[in-house]
């Protein structure tokens, strides 16, 4: 009888999504053993590609929508349904991500997150009740404020004037006005994948955290999140929420506070939340071996990765499973991995190269590998 | 009880030792089964390293002589005796090789095989009868008359005086005057490894065919090949000995030739030397692994390389012995190693890098996939 192999890898990233990986794993799997049974399941961990991945795990589609973008200007977004086709999942990056701003126009005071807001609202307006929101990557520092404003919600100044959208404005804050907001919005729940657990202000905070990558001088991280501060103030008092130390409420930009303070939401690590969206334990039920993978591989990969999240699984249905990773990069104390639940880890570049070389040769890297470890396994 | 693993890898060229590869394959195996038995046998393929290895494999010594470079001036060779205490293994490069000039200095009308004469000379006076004579990497294109002039022949223009050393001047060779050749000569055996079989004259001659490569221009190219050419001819007229048309007497700049015509020799290929000399099929008894490797594994590596000839050995002591094979690099149609007795095959690189780098870390990743590969195997 044919050996069963349950290929669930993530992307490598600006090589293969996680759906090419698992054909190219394929491919070099039935070289080596024919009769060899190959279940696909795509994975990512919440970031970039689980949009891609989990529409390729359960044969959803894909949705293209323009949108405000961090700037302020339109950018054309995507989204899924899941193959449910009553689940959908964004990443808020599509809408509000960081690679929509240069060096140059980088600046959390004026960056937002209304487009998330819209990709939300657009699933709304398609009847969808379920949302996974993957919130990585984000170029703001807005608090969510942007998000809401796009569902309706109105922050005003002491002269009731609309606030400007941007984290930089959040000092003028006096009023939230909830009279606008979108019915249909308290009937949707949102499940937040997110693997960042900072408290919304201080030195944990998402302003000094992760302000400076986004484009914050040390003087503008001090105002942003002095003006975050007196948001979660207003909201505490208008709304009854109090957010600033719900771990997660500094992800984002503070978009993890936003989703508290106005939405049905649930905060879950990316990769639970794929395992369970692409019934990746389930498929695992008489599998022999386990591909896993992804771009890169370190120490690292334990906090939340994806292959880290496929190894625990498998070693949870059933401990003899073997589980193996590939991966482009093979990194610093990957051996740590061994405790892990990583049977083997294998690098699947051939020789001195330069990453682009190698970033295009990737489906003959990965089948080239996987022939060779399923040669040893028959 | 331990599974018994044989290492028998050629040298990484410009990183390893095969001893060091050995080593580095031993640390991955135990830190993944530490019970393993590892049996260690360095290989070679009659090129560069194949002292080394058979040194290391036998537990010999290393001679260094200074003898007579390529140019005619002195250079510090080395070359080794066996554990056996009686059989030499000699590289010509060693003495002679194409490493000691320059693009400047190549000059095959000039530079000798002498200095690989002086070594057979000093292999003699230690009393050692049999010689392992590896030929690859030659600087010269003299017919192995400069060899031949170190243990005593003399080349003679029709003036009766000794021509100058080098292929250019073969031309006014009249007469061999053996009278003074050292009589221990005659009890030498030398075993060539050599896997060149090209003949010593014409179009697949020495010239031809390795004289570009050594500084020749195609004018030089056809007065060395008539040079050769004569040279025969007054071999074969006057020591009755007809070496033109034998495979290999072309190989080394017509060294090949040389050794048939001065010396009892038998030429052989170069992996099947080592082999032999290493007992490496007596030593693959029990085994359950074999690890081989080099540097670099294409569909060339079936043309006579060490992990070829290493898999063919296992398999033939065997078929059940898994044969698998590490590499630096991983080049063109590997896949067709597979029906060449190899189970696997896996690239040590970890990651995109430059050549440097990775000759530096060559053993940490040889380490890291061996204990990879053990532990798929536990």
């Amino acid at each position: 009888m044919g050996k069963k192999f349950l290929l669930a890898p993530d992307s490598f990233k600006e090589s293969m999504t996680a759906k090419e990986v698992c054909e190219a794993m394929e491919i070099g799997i039935k070289r080596a053993i024919p009769d060899a049974e190959c279940i696909h399941v795509p994975m990512a961990d919440g970031g970039e590609g689980t949009v891609q991945s989990l529409i390729d795990a359960t044969e959803g589609i894909l949705i293209k929508k323009e949108v405000t973008g961090p700037l302020g200007t339109p950018v054309m977004a995507q989204y899924g349904i899941l193959g449910d086709g009553k689940t959908g999942v964004i990443e808020m990056a599509a809408a509000s991500g960081i690679h929509y701003v240069t060096k140059e126009t980088k600046n959390p005071f004026i960056t937002t997150t209304f487009g998330t807001g819209e990709l939300i609202r657009d699933c709304m307006e398609r009847g969808i009740t379920d949302i996974i929101l993957g919130i990585g990557g984000s170029a703001t520092n807005d608090g969510g404020t942007g998000m809401a404003a796009a569902l309706g919600y109105k922050f005003l100044d002491e002269d009731g004037n609309e606030l400007p959208l941007g984290g930089g404005y959040l000092g003028e804050l006096d009023k939230i006005d909830t009279s606008d907001v979108i019915p249909q919005l308290k009937h949707i729940n949102i499940l937040v994948a997110s693997d960042v657990t900072n408290p919304l202000c201080g030195e944990e905070g998402a302003s000094a955290v992760f302000g400076p990558q986004k484009g914050a001088t040390p003087e503008m991280v001090q105002i942003l999140d002095n003006n975050l501060r007196h948001y979660s103030k207003i909201v505490k008092e208008q709304l009854g929420i109090d957010m600033a130390d719900v771990p997660g409420a500094g992800a984002a930009g503070g978009l993890g506070a936003g989703l508290i303070a106005f939405t049905t939401s649930t905060m879950k690590k990316g990769i639970e939340i794929v395992i369970e969206y692409t019934n990746l334990k389930e498929k695992m039920q008489n599998v022999d071996y386990c591909f896993t993978g992804e771009g890169g591989i370190d120490f690292q990969t334990k906090f939340g990765k994806a292959p880290y999240g496929v190894s625990q699984a498998a070693k949870s249905v059933n401990s003899a499973i073997k589980v193996i990773a590939l991966a482009g990069y093979i990194g610093q104390d990957v051996e740590t991995l061994y405790e892990e639940g990583f049977d083997a880890i294998f690098g699947i570049v051939p020789g001195a190269a330069g990453i682009d070389a190698l970033l295009a040769q990737g489906k003959v890297n990965v089948a080239r590998t996987s022939e060779s470890i399923a040669r040893l396994l028959k």
